[in-house]
């Protein structure tokens, strides 16, 4: 076994080299891990049954996301292609600036270093990482959950075969082989060898490797997510969002946990929204307005206010004003992704500027948060950090500028 | 005396006013304060006199950073017009997508939030933190050097003169109440209200602000700046070069530590440059071959490959080639800023690749690497981390983007 110091070691040696790859052959890495990702889907199936087969014990929602299919083999697949077409980050010029002296001053894209991603469950994401990682040139260590120990191993001996046919250094994706829980932190302690973690899974975990971690940590703790019903939206439009954005699936961090309609629209509003809502199986916290338009809410407590359900469960409350959405959001906002419905162009222009979460949504479903929608090459991870960068974190958010100084005998 | 606690939360109410405040009303500020800076420079003047009064056993060094004249006192006002003078980053859109299906997807730059800084002696720094922070929308709590004392009281009263002129929080800028130096690490773990640490000023201050703090920490822990004269340099420029960037300021931190000479231009080089240096009175620590050119040169230890002088010393080593100047630089840079002189493009190009420090030069020197020089209207410090940015850190840099989506009934 590889001690997590020499694992760390190895990660940065391959970073050196990733740094100063060609595209050309990071793109012979990713379409050949396309085509493995194919032609072997059913060795990664077989072992992703061994994982379903081993833990009977886990909850539907683990395993629903354990769970390979063949589809979603196809899916991951495609993925890689995606990124293997979108233009590589790294050297990019983001500004210039000619001085009057001649001094030329550009500010040019480089890869992070090495990172180490520690996720839960979904042994896709060892596919994505690797993806994203290699493409934007750093090297990275994954960690993935003990429950989907055979899928795992699986998909990285296709990433190892990937790197070796393309001439990369295997240790480009690393495995960490140490399978104990505190190697995890011993990881994050080596500020010498790891320039960012980004852990993904429960809260816990999440807060754990935080206060471990030496180097900064890109994490998002939770999704309470909000959308308000304005006085002057489209009710219709609206309703649809609404639904769309709390059911098409309710256990991911996007999905909306409290909506807000404004008092002059609840009439026009609740009805509808609540009989759709129901229709589709979803319990309703309401406050004492809206649970007057039907005898199925669920009179809502203090709690409700700042509850990530993660499942069919939505609070509703009705606000006297546009100020009231406005502090409501301000205050149990998790900085996610929040919305508003309104065909007021102003009231769209200052709830986009006063509501300071990773993103913010007019006229359209939370739902639509993600690095795949925003064409971003799939996403590693959804920051609600203040720094480096804010919401789905794509293919460029894995490097950082430098600056590049080009003279000619300039002296200070 | 205000708790830190209490200060920090009046930061992030300032924070989420400075956030939406227009332009104009920021430029209002800074204009004020650079008038305020020039109309009560004998005020300044006479508290400062009282800190260097009450501190007579400090260095000369530390002296001469304590100390604030009317001409320093001017450029400290010019800086503060000429950041009135930049755009204003926030709201600036950074990336637009308009997707197939007609949704809008831009990245827009919105402030950190609240910040930290704390630094040293220098109580210039307390008038470039105000400025660039509350013209970037982010409230900022700072804290100073207790040598300074007096200084920083006195223009921290003239920030809150031109915050109250221009109609902002006066929590806007706050200097940290409880003068304890425990109180710095309590207010470093309050993540909730806190959005980033600046630290600056000794590596123990910085080291020790990075082990309490919560939240990211732009740091930049050692300047080990190097030189290298290519075979394919212009032995004139680069003397010109290495001899500025050794001497044009030794104390800071941009300043070249160890000069690398290709043994193919040494015969040409050494004579001249050691002259210059030692007519500079810049004491010299060579390899052996170095040391041959001269008697007057120390011979270089190990650790003098590692050292950060800080004053008039410069190691010099003769490298065999390309590679082993670059594998020096890769082995002993702190990654700040290294440079090149080679008249050689490809070798140039070569070199901006493959080192991979937060500035790198050609042809020019070290000492450039500069915020002002940059034109970024200052610095707030200088990032040697390898997230959200590197270098000399300005304006822009003290936001981020979040995602503004556009949508009309868009679902997913």
């Amino acid at each position: 076994m590889q001690t997590v110091l020499s694992q760390a070691q190895k990660a940065k040696e391959a970073a050196k080299i990733l740094r100063q790859t060609e595209t050309e052959k990071k793109n012979a890495f990713l379409n050949k891990l396309a085509e493995l990702l194919d032609t072997k889907s059913s060795f990664v199936l077989a072992e992703n049954q061994k994982d379903l087969d081993g833990n009977q014990n886990i909850t539907p929602a683990m395993k629903k996301r354990l769970a390979i299919s063949e589809a979603s083999l196809k899916s991951i697949a495609d993925g890689v292609r995606t990124i293997a077409g979108l233009s590589d980050p790294v050297g990019k010029v983001v500004s210039t600036l000619k001085k009057k002296d001649g001094l030329l001053i550009e500010r040019v894209r480089t890869p992070i270093g090495v990172i180490a991603c520690i996720f839960e469950s979904r042994p896709n994401v060892i596919i994505d990482v690797a993806a994203l990682c290699v493409k934007s040139g750093n090297a990275v260590i994954v960690r993935g959950g003990k429950e989907a120990f055979h899928s795992n191993n699986a998909l990285a001996g296709l990433v190892h075969e990937a790197l070796e046919f393309a001439g990369l250094p295997l240790a480009s994706v690393q495995q960490l082989d140490d399978k104990r829980h505190e190697a995890i932190y011993e990881l994050v302690q080596l500020e010498d060898y790891l320039d960012l973690v980004i852990p993904r899974g429960r809260e816990e975990l999440i807060r754990a490797v935080s206060e471990h971690a030496r180097m900064p940590v890109m994490k998002h703790m939770r999704g309470l997510c909000h959308l308000y019903i304005d006085r002057d939206a489209d009710i219709a439009k609206a309703i649809k969002i609404a639904v769309n954005a709390k059911t098409s699936n309710p256990a991911t961090c996007n999905s909306v946990e409290t909506i807000l309609v404004h008092k002059d629209v609840a009439d026009k509003t609740l009805p509808d929204l609540l009989e759709q809502l129901f229709a589709k199986n979803v319990e309703v916290r309401g406050d004492e307005k809206t649970c007057a338009y039907s005898p199925k809410c669920v009179p809502a407590t203090e709690e409700d206010w700042s509850a990530e359900y993660l499942d069919l469960t939505v609070s509703i409350k009705i606000v006297g004003s546009y100020e009231d959405a406005v502090a409501h959001i301000e205050k149990y906002s998790s900085g996610l992704t929040d919305s508003i419905m309104t065909e007021n162009k102003e009231t769209a222009e200052k709830f986009k500027k006063t509501i300071d979460s990773a993103t913010v949504l007019v006229n359209a479903s939370n739902r639509l948060t993600d690095g795949g929608v925003f064409e971003l090459g799939g996403e590693i991870g959804i920051s609600t950090s203040r720094i480096h960068m804010r919401g789905p974190m794509g293919l460029e958010d894995l490097t950082v500028t430098k600056y590049v100084v080009t003279g000619d005998g300039h002296t200070r």
